[in-house]
């Protein structure tokens, strides 16, 4: 039996999300299909996650175990043609028995991305979220960093969730900006429904003077969904990079927005 | 009686190029369904040229006359709210009563644009023409500047094309790489169906050494398409600027593949 594990950037804005349902087309579905013709049967795949509708990735990871004796290099070539252009490979390997993409994973970063230009761009807002004021990305930036370390994150969370536990540790939270391009890039252990997109909300608020960038820490005491922002659209979310390594502490800082682009 | 000049960009994938036709949604329709919105009646506008299915645009302008007294910054503001997000619009004015977008227009910039990167990427992807292996755009671009000048230009243009004329005038055409990205810019006063396109495949054929880089005033004068590279596909196509001013020869040489993105 071999296990891989695959590396896909893919453009979310066709797809119902990651996971496999009746009423939509998921990008789940797509690589399932795809493995189907390669491999001859069907293979259930295991996502590092669910991502929602809309939402894009430059690095998901998922993993399937299967008695095809493919080599990787053909496994990469076979997924990278035969998928839908909406969808890139960008690795595949060959890793022990007991790797899962969800259960192995360490911490995933995820990205909003914002642009910030007076025009919008047909080309630019399919893949951010188009903000024509000027965006105040330092009181952003120093507002996002209040989000680090262990917290219950009730206030970012949308209602209705049912969770064991609201509590989760984000490692590394920041914001920058490249020309018209700013960036939330924000790297936890595990993510609550909607709580990116919810996050980058309540950082636009900060830009808008509706909230003070210090009442970070309040409104996550509170554990009130009415005392953060709103949640923004899907498509300016990306699931950027998930870290399986026990050394990825050292690898969390991003260099900025020039490098969700891969 | 008033009349308009307006400059728009679009994502050309979804449509069925500028002019209205029977089966497809095209700009054109998009626009005007639009004005009729905004305006009250249907106003047929008049574009700088037809485009094909698939073609972007980063500046692709056209003109209408209107009884409406709606101020420049009104129009603009409703146009740009109401039309989808495919289409972007860059300016509105005013414009004296001989102004037609297509008969005033002196000279048309186009690019063609290459994804150079060994992996292919769902987000790039999608406005220019992947190609994994290095390409040689110092090459290319000792290949393009003999495109320039007043030629016959049969070889460059799709068989079957009825034209009075197949000389067309090319003031500028360059190759220029920026990272990842390898762009083909070239204005004329005028192109024939497809020459855009079958220009940047001779270009390609040219860094995989099928087409010596030198032959390229014999494959015009030869006025026979096969000599000619293929066709590429529409995606990497964007009718980038129109030029109406006079003055537009001194405004001519872009700045490289950055200034694509508007």
């Amino acid at each position: 039996m071999n296990n891989f594990k695959v590396t896909i950037s893919f453009d979310g804005s066709g797809y119902g999300g990651w996971q496999i349902q009746k009423n939509s087309y998921t990008v789940q579905q797509a690589v399932e299909d795809t493995l189907k013709k390669i491999l001859g049967s069907r293979h259930r795949v295991t996502g590092c996650g669910r991502t929602d509708a809309g939402v894009h990735a430059n690095g998901f990871v998922f993993s399937f175990r299967t008695e095809s004796a493919i080599p990787p290099e053909g496994l990469f070539r076979a997924l990278n043609s035969a998928l839908p252009e909406s969808i890139a490979v960008l690795g595949a390997e060959r890793v022990p028995e007991d790797f899962s993409a969800q259960m192995s994973a360490l911490a995933k970063r995820y990205i909003y991305k914002f642009s910030n230009t007076v025009r919008r761009s047909p080309f630019a807002d399919r893949y951010a979220l188009h903000y024509e004021y000027p965006l105040d990305d330092g009181a952003m930036d120093r507002a996002a960093r209040l989000f680090t370390g262990r917290h219950d994150f009730t206030s970012f969370c949308a209602s209705g969730a049912q969770n064991l536990t609201f509590e989760r540790t984000i490692f590394d939270s920041r914001v920058s900006r490249s020309a018209d391009d700013v960036v939330f890039s924000v790297t936890g252990n595990g993510f609550l429904y909607n709580m990116v997109r919810i996050m980058a909300g309540t950082l636009l608020y900060v830009s808008e003077g509706k909230i003070c960038g210090g009442s970070i820490p309040d409104i996550i005491a509170s554990k009130d969904r009415s005392r953060a922002g709103k949640t923004l659209p899907a498509r300016g979310l990306y699931l950027d990079r998930v870290f399986y390594d026990r050394e990825f502490l050292r690898q969390i800082p991003r260099d900025g927005p020039g490098e969700a682009r891969q």
